[in-house]
């Protein structure tokens, strides 16, 4: 298998995909792609291994998958042991739901505070949207915690913390509160998480 | 079951996890909310049965799942003899990816060209980026058809052509070109489809 993703610092919808083949523990390439290169320099660099036109994308067999989600969803078929996604299936629905709000929404939450991992940490102002957004992030994380028992989103880690995790380095960053100490709590587990690190040192060395 | 919707004349997303649910043969309720009401009626109609104050969403058991994706993921699972997704895992992943796709993007399309089932066929002037958002429909229907070898995107009818049946729509009414005869037959295959017409005929009545 081989992973394309674009810049750690940046590509946060690099790292779900990642991060969820990192905990298969199944051997892959990375081929990493400099994102906001001048001149379309960096499309042209994708195009050759996405189809789409944009990272991320797994080459799998005969298969390139675009798509963070569908990537994690081939990961969790082909991996079973890995768990990507719990065995309840209240749960997992409940896992697929908040990681698909997640992908398709919280445009103004993306968009004025954009994943950077080499940002100093500093509030900045946001508009109503954006505080919609978090508000909307806290109320989702609190609900999953809460049916499930953590210690994250459905129990052990999933699909759904992958989604998060970037969200996680954006409160951090742009120096949003958690909320409250349990939701503390399960953002400091997301940026401690080993595989995060590994992600989060390399994105910080880039420029 | 019960299948929170909104209004069959404009809500593309309501229409693809409907026509899953159909597909499955299994008895639900239907509750539908009339869109676009005035001072937020339809956003207070809607959040007693969706946390997320959206629709579309199934109530199944003791949850409620929001997100078309999750819901078709969630009856994929719940009724396995109805093939939501096909068998073959490498359709399966880009099936995924397709729907995946249009969730999240293909956004000037969506904004320009909004499905209205009851608007007569006209062409309208498309910006440069809603004309690229037609190339890869195209091109994203080409590929899978020839693929799987038809007649529908991963062979038999699964989750990828519903979520493809509201851009049908919108390519008819808006008079866009299907672009070669193989996918006129395709888009002719969506918009015959039983359920599909059932939905449709409801629509068109709507105000």
């Amino acid at each position: 298998m081989e992973l394309v993703i674009g810049s750690k610092r940046w590509s946060s919808w690099s790292m779900r995909p990642w991060l969820a083949l990192k905990r298969t523990g199944a051997p892959f390439h990375e081929r990493l792609i400099r994102l906001y290169q001048a001149d379309g320099e960096t499309r042209a660099q994708i195009l050759p291994h996405s189809p789409s036109g944009r990272v991320p994308a797994l080459k799998a067999g005969n298969i390139v998958i675009p798509e963070s989600l569908a990537i994690c969803e081939y990961l969790a078929e082909a991996f079973p042991a890995a768990r990507l996604w719990p065995e309840d299936a209240d749960l997992r629905a409940l896992g697929r739901a908040a990681a698909s709000e997640m992908h398709a929404g919280f445009r103004a939450l993306r968009l004025e505070c954009p994943m950077d991992l080499a940002r100093p940490v500093e509030a900045i102002e946001l508009t109503d949207e954006a505080k919609a957004d978090i508000a909307r992030v806290r109320a989702l994380w609190t609900d999953l915690l809460d049916r499930s028992g953590g210690p994250f989103l459905l129990g052990e880690w999933s699909i759904a913390d992958a989604f998060f995790t970037p969200v996680a380095t954006r409160f951090r960053t742009y120096a949003v509160e958690p909320g409250t100490p349990a939701l503390a709590t399960y953002m400091e587990r997301l940026l401690t998480w080993p595989a995060f690190l590994e992600w989060e040192a390399a994105g910080r060395l880039e420029t």
